[in-house]
């Protein structure tokens, strides 16, 4: 069985601790087991681990997501990088191939694709078990899981089965209703559709072979952009010759607001919070390193992050987008695949020389990769930590306190031998397109 | 004339924009008369000018404020400094002893004692000439203004005068009294006491000659410790064979909370702020650069500054102090006679090394003294504008972009050609108690 996870789009409905790299499946707000916080993508990896389910993991994702997953699930899983933002159906499509060309999986394979931050119970993971048997047994060429609704939404779209029960054929699909229409669906045994498909390897081969002319994981990668902006659904499913579903009758919760996600989040306060003892309903989340108290509010979200500070009602929080939509601010935290690291400052001269001060986090053993940069110096000092820092080819022990101030061009790397941190400033008439280049072929580089 | 303010104590009441050296007094929220900002000094101080009373101007205040008000008011008051923070009757000594010994004023002269931070109309500085004539005429050894009360407040003491009218003998003071002995006091004409004091410099002179052994302004200042912690009310005001109240009928505000202080400022946001339009009666102020987002908040005061973020019901604001109390913070923001900093971050290395970072704006012209380090290395480097970096006695040139690491020991010195911003990263195994030294005898240290 294979497991594709769709780890998709960065969104600012959960602004300010979404942002263009940071996607709300990797903010670390969900109560985990043992009383701390998890990512979503980390309890979904957790909650398929524990399902047992003897499943291979891909997470098919873009390039500003690779370095998130890297620091939060580590090495194990697989990551194919989806060459351009698209539709579900390219973004399967990709993953298939990958699986048959470069994972040589049988095309026998049960592939299971679901998204990477749906909230839900066990059962859902065990659900699936369902699914890959209604595969294996060819019982219909696409196999859905349907959530049993719990009201009438307007939101989603819904899945008309012929019969109740375990396992049934689809009867028909409808797009997002009224709700009164809803109200019809769910007395008919209607599901809602929640983006989980299954389907034998082999099916999704033939699909592409005769709709494309790809041939290979790198032929379909290099036509991507080709590809048809389209949804699996739309794609796939609405035309395939059987479809059946799986009901799923447990917890599911689309976190996508601030309003969703404080259902799943624990009363406590995150972060360095002092909440007035006549605090109703609120929720705050603090990820700066100064306090936040908070007193007398009632049905509140309040978050800051190195991005900005959110104060609001929580009805009012769906309406966030048009608040932050127009700001064209550059990320001020990011998870990298050596650590992270947190905007310090940011500053413009008058003459027009810019200047950017960083904290770095690099873990033991990891590396920032050896580079140069053509419109920018730096100045590198270790606050904490032992390292070698490499200039031109030379390298140098650096603990607390030294310093290594380097001009445009020469070639720098950094290695963390215990866990290390650094200030860094950059200095130059650009920082952004700054002319980066890796010093050895086919690295990441560190911008 | 001689006006004297006293600026008090620094308080918390006002956090996270207040702090140990930033009191209420110097926070630029007060709308200006061009619709900026002020702070309460520079607004008193821009009253006291523009009612044209010939006085001259001296601030008591402890050595925490002096940069602030250089910062804030320039050089052209006189400061004199508390050695030690007392009652506000060993202030007025001093500050009479200095008038007297130091800037050798005439004992004649009138002395008016007033707080730096009464929010009032431009009628309570023409008041003062009613009380410099009382004293002159020789009315009564010591002259009060008196507020008259709006409501019958709990919170204040009261004058009775003898007669209500211009100027009236004081009949007697009342301490803090319940509503309805304040309902009383008001219907026999009584008045607040708002801490504004009138008196011949002689006066006080002959005060502490008889109750002191003191004869001059060194004199006072080395034992002013030993001076009685009392209140100018209690020892002098109390004790007066003649004490006259001119009543003052304007407005009259005491910013001590932020539920009165929004009550005087402008409905607009102050810095980078998006109130939503269904806010209500909400203040926000960011001083940070950072965005805020608020949404649906009502009869809220939300403050940010590097100390911290508050988010308040404006009524229960009153009762912040139990909140941040024992929150040992080092300041995170200053004003300096040289410009100001903000600190970035702090940490300490599981080794015991701690590091500070902090951004520098240095105005043109200005100098941080040339000083040096026992205990820590500093790195600078320039991100905007162009200095002089003086480093054992060579002056160096800099620019934005240019580094300079400092060791231990080394004496350092930095002075502004333009408008300067510099980027410092103090690392040590003690910041605060560091063993600068200055270089120069006298001079200010910057630590």
């Amino acid at each position: 069985m294979q497991i594709v996870l769709l780890s998709g789009g960065s969104g600012k409905r959960l602004w300010p601790l979404s942002n263009d790299v940071r996607s709300k499946q990797f903010l670390k707000i969900v109560r985990d087991e043992r009383g701390g916080v998890e990512s979503m993508v980390q309890r979904v990896y957790r909650q398929i681990m524990a399902a047992k389910l003897g499943a291979e993991i891909t997470i098919a994702t873009s390039i500003t997501q690779v370095e998130s997953i890297r620091n939060q699930l580590g090495d194990s899983v697989s990551i194919i990088v989806e060459p351009a933002r698209r539709n579900t159906f390219p973004a399967i499509a990709l993953a298939s191939a990958y699986l048959f060309y470069e994972k040589k999986c049988s095309p026998d394979e049960t592939v299971l694709v679901l998204p990477v931050d749906p909230y839900v119970d066990d059962g859902y993971f065990q659900t699936l078990r369902t699914l890959d048997e209604a595969v294996q047994a060819d019982r219909a060429d696409i196999i859905l899981m349907g959530v049993q609704p719990t009201y009438p939404s307007e939101k989603y779209g819904y899945i008309i089965p012929e019969e109740r029960g375990r396992l049934s054929r689809v009867l028909s699909f409808k797009e997002k209703p009224d709700t009164r229409t809803a109200q019809e669906f769910i007395a008919r045994g209607g599901l809602w559709n929640c983006g989980v498909f299954a389907f034998r390897l082999s099916y999704l081969l033939e699909m592409i072979h005769t709709t494309t002319a790809c041939s290979g994981y790198a032929d379909v990668a290099r036509q991507y952009t080709a590809f048809e902006r389209t949804s699996f659904d739309y794609a796939v499913v609405e035309k395939a010759r059987s479809v059946a579903v799986v009901p799923y009758r447990g917890e599911w919760k689309d976190l996508g607001t601030w309003n969703t996600l404080t259902e799943v989040m624990d009363a406590a306060p995150i972060g360095d919070v002092k909440l007035s003892e006549d605090c109703e309903n609120t929720h705050v989340i603090n990820e700066l390193e100064i306090p936040v108290v908070v007193m007398g509010a009632r049905n509140m979200v309040i978050a800051a992050s190195p991005d900005g500070l959110l104060v609001a009602d929580k009805v009012q929080s769906s309406y966030i987008k048009q608040y932050v939509e127009n700001r064209d601010m550059r990320p001020m935290y990011e998870e990298r695949a050596w650590g992270e690291y947190k905007v310090l400052d940011f500053a413009m001269s008058a003459d027009g020389m810019k200047s950017l001060t960083k904290r770095k986090k690099i873990q033991r053993g990891k590396k920032i990769e050896y580079q140069s940069h053509k419109n920018r110096a730096e100045v590198i000092t270790v606050i904490s930590g032992k390292c070698i820092i490499t200039i031109n080819d030379r390298a140098h022990e650096a603990y607390a306190g030294d310093t290594y101030a380097i001009a445009e061009g020469i070639r720098h790397g950094l290695e963390a031998v215990t866990d290390t941190e650094v200030i860094e400033i950059q200095v130059g008439k650009e920082l952004i397109s700054d002319g980066t280049e890796p010093c050895e072929k086919g690295r990441e580089i560190d911008i």
